[in-house]
C-alpha cells in the first residue's frame, strides 16, 4: 500500500489522480491532501479519501474549510497551512508518493522538500522543472529521489526511452496540438481575443496553459522540462506539431528506430503511469478508438510565427536562471494579454525583452531562482503595463 | 567480437545483413555462409567476408562455387553440403548469432538446430516460426536459445515491449500495408494476373512473400510467428492496415498506452537491432524525413475480403500441426497461382479446403511437423491441378 501525498488535489490532475486512486484503492491510500484555496472540493475529497493531514495554502480559509467538514458531517483532519504546510506534507516521512499538481511557480517548494527527502515523485507541475530543473536534477541524485512525468507528453517520451539506454537516444520529437491558431495567418496574431486563445482543440487545462497552447510556450516550457528530466541536451529535442494529439511524443535511437506512445488524450492514463511505474495496471481509460481517427499528420512547427518555441531554446542556452525568467515572463505576459493589457502578438515580445535583461546567475539554490522569478515577474509587469498605456 | 552464421547469405536479407556486418565490422565477424544455389554471389561474398565455412545446399553447385572462387584468385573456404551442412554451420561451437534468412521450409531445420544449440538466432525465416513455433519455443526455453526477430513488425513489437511486462500487455498490432489490392473490388479478384500481384507498394521481396502480402496471408502468418515468438495468446493479436508502412507495428498495454516502433522501410534497422539487441548502434540507414510522409492511416482489414487472415487464426486454434499445413497449403497456391493454373481468389479456398481435409496431430518434432507439411503440399497441389484441369 502507497501513500500519497496530493499537492494541488482540487485542480484537473489532482481530480484525476484521486480517480485513479479511487480505481486502485487496493494500491494507494490517501495520507495528505493540498489546496490551494478551493475548501468546499477539498471538504468533499477529505469526506472520500480521509486523509491524516490537508494543507491549506491561503490561511484565511481555514476556518471555511473546518464549516464545509462540519456540515458533511465528518472528522476535521490535520490542517497545516502556507508555503511551510506544503512543504511539510511533500516530505512527511508517511508519504511515499508525492504528486506535485499545483499550477504555477507555487509548486516549485514542497516539489523541491519532496524531492530533497527522497520520495518517488509524480510531476505534473511543469514550471518546477522548467524553472529549477537542474537544481532538482542533482537534488534527485543526492536524494535518491525519482521524478516520473505527469505530463502526457514527458509521460511518453519515458514510456518510448524504456526500449532502449539514454546513450543511445538521437532526439526527442515532443508532439504538439499546434494549438488554435496553427493555421492562422500571423497577420492576424494582433487581433486575436483571450476568448479565442482560451479554445484549446483537445485538452480541458487551466487559463495559462491554455494560452501557453496557442502561442506554444507549452511546448518550449516542455522542452526545458524534457532536458532536465531526461538529461538530454537541447540540440537533442524537437518539436512536430501534431494536431490530432494521439500521438503523445516520440523518441528516435541512434539506430533509426523511432519508438512512439499513443493513446486516447485521458490524462489518467500519464497519472496511473506515474503512480504505478515501472508497473502498468489495468485502467478505465478508453480504448482508442481507431475508427474515429482515420489519420494523423506531422508537420514541422513554423517558429517564425511561433517565436516562443525559439524563446524557450534561447533560455535553456543562457542556462542558470534564464528559463526561470522566461517561465515568470510568460505567466505575467499571458496575464497582461488576458486583461487586454498587450495583445497576442505582444506576449513573445515582452517576453524576449525580460529575457534580454536578464544577467543569468547559477540555478543552485531555490532562493537564486525564486529571486530571478521576482525579478522577471515585476520587469516584464512593469514593462507590459507601460506598453499598455501607449 | 560476435561470430555469425548466416544462412540464406545470398537471399535480399542476407545481403543486407552483410551490409550491416560491414558497417559494423568492429563487432561482427562471419564465421559461416550459407547459400541455396547462387554460388557466383556466394563466392563474392566468400571473397569480401572470409567465411571459414560455407555451406551449399545443392551439392551439384559445389565445384561451380570453387571455379568462381579460382577465378577470384581467393582460397577456397571449407563446403559442406545439403541439409545436414547447414545445421553443422547453424550449431558450430564457433557461432554465436545464427542469422535464419533461408527462404521457405528449408530454412526449418538449421532454425532449430541453432536454437537446440542455444545459439542467439535472429530470425527472418518466418516459416520456421509458423511450422514450427511451439516446438522451437520449448526447444530454446530449454537450451536458453535467444530467438531476435529480423521481420520489420516483430522486430517493431519487441522493440514496444521493452515499454512493460509481457503480462502488461493488453493487445499487439501487426499493422499491414493492405497489399496491391486493398481497394480492389472483391469481385475482380477473380482477374488478377501474377504480374499485378507481384506489385509489392513498399517493399522489395521474394515472390511468394510478395503474393502473400496481396492476399494478406503474409500477416496471417505474422499472427502465427508472434503467436510464438511473444508467447501472446492469438486473441490478444490483431492487425491493422496502415498503407504508409511507417508504423512497424504497434503493443497495447492493459493501462491503455499505446507504444508504436516506426520508420524508414529499410530493413538494416531491424536486422541490426537483431544482431546488437540489447544494444542500440549508430546506423547509415536514412532518418524518417517525416516532410515526405505527412499523414498516417490506420484501417482495420476487411477480413471477408482476404480470408486468409481467418485462415490463419483458425489453423491457431486448430493447433498442433494445422499452421505447418496452412503455411505448406499456401506455398502451393501461391506456386499454382503465378502458373497461372488457378486464380488469384481461389488461393484461399485451396487452403481452407487443405486445412479442412488435415487431421492435426502433435508438432512435437521436426518430423512432424516435415510430415504434416508434405501431406499438404500433396494434397494442396493434387487439389489445385484437379482444379485447373476443371
Amino acid at each position: 500500500m502507497k501513500r500519497l501525498a496530493i499537492v494541488g488535489s482540487t485542480g484537473s490532475i489532482g481530480q484525476n489522480t484521486l480517480r485513479v486512486v479511487e480505481h486502485l484503492s487496493d494500491r494507494f491510500r490517501v495520507f495528505a491532501l493540498a489546496a490551494n484555496s478551493a475548501v468546499d472540493r477539498l471538504a468533499g475529497q477529505t469526506a472520500a479519501f480521509h486523509p491524516a493531514v490537508v494543507a491549506i495554502t491561503d490561511s484565511a480559509r481555514v476556518d471555511e474549510f473546518v464549516g464545509h467538514c462540519r456540515a458533511r458531517g465528518i472528522s476535521i483532519p490535520e490542517v497545516v497551512t502556507g508555503e511551510g504546510g506544503l512543504r511539510q506534507i511533500a516530505s512527511a516521512a508517511e508519504v511515499d508518493i508525492m504528486v506535485s499538481a499545483a499550477v504555477g511557480a507555487a509548486g516549485l517548494p514542497p516539489t523541491y522538500s519532496a524531492v530533497a527527502a527522497g520520495k518517488v515523485v509524480a510531476l505534473a507541475n511543469k514550471e518546477a522543472m522548467v524553472v529549477a530543473g537542474e537544481l532538482l536534477r542533482k537534488t534527485a541524485q543526492k536524494s535518491g529521489a525519482k521524478i516520473i512525468p505527469i505530463d502526457s507528453e514527458h509521460s511518453a517520451v519515458d514510456q518510448c526511452l524504456r526500449s532502449g539506454r539514454k546513450e543511445e537516444v538521437r532526439r526527442l520529437i515532443l508532439t504538439a496540438s499546434g494549438g488554435p491558431f496553427r493555421e492562422t495567418p500571423a497577420e492576424q496574431f494582433g487581433t486575436i481575443s483571450p476568448e479565442e486563445a482560451l479554445k484549446h482543440p483537445t485538452w480541458q487545462m487551466g487559463k495559462r496553459i491554455t494560452v501557453d497552447s496557442a502561442t506554444l510556450m507549452n511546448k518550449g516550457l516542455e522542452v526545458i522540462e524534457a532536458r532536465w528530466l531526461f538529461d538530454i541536451p537541447p540540440e537533442k529535442i524537437d518539436i512536430m506539431v501534431h494536431p490530432q494529439s494521439i500521438v503523445h511524443s516520440m523518441v528516435e535511437f541512434v539506430d533509426g528506430s523511432i519508438v512512439a506512445q499513443l493513446g486516447t488524450a485521458d490524462m489518467r492514463q500519464p497519472i496511473q503511469y506515474a503512480l504505478t511505474y515501472p508497473d502498468r495496471l489495468p485502467s478505465p481509460v478508453p480504448q482508442l478508438n481507431w475508427a474515429t481517427v482515420p489519420r494523423l499528420d506531422f508537420i514541422a512547427p513554423d517558429s517564425k510565427k511561433f517565436p516562443c518555441i525559439s524563446l524557450a531554446y534561447r533560455a535553456i542556452e543562457m542556462s542558470g536562471t534564464a528559463p526561470a525568467v522566461l517561465n515568470a515572463a510568460d505567466e505575467i505576459a499571458v496575464e497582461l494579454f488576458l486583461q487586454r493589457k498587450i495583445v497576442f502578438s505582444e506576449i513573445p515580445n515582452l517576453i524576449a525583452s525580460t529575457l534580454e535583461a536578464h544577467q543569468t546567475k547559477l540555478a543552485d539554490s531555490l532562493e537564486s531562482v525564486t529571486a530571478a522569478d521576482s525579478w522577471a515577474r515585476q520587469r516584464a509587469r512593469w514593462e507590459g503595463n507601460s506598453r499598455a498605456t501607449c
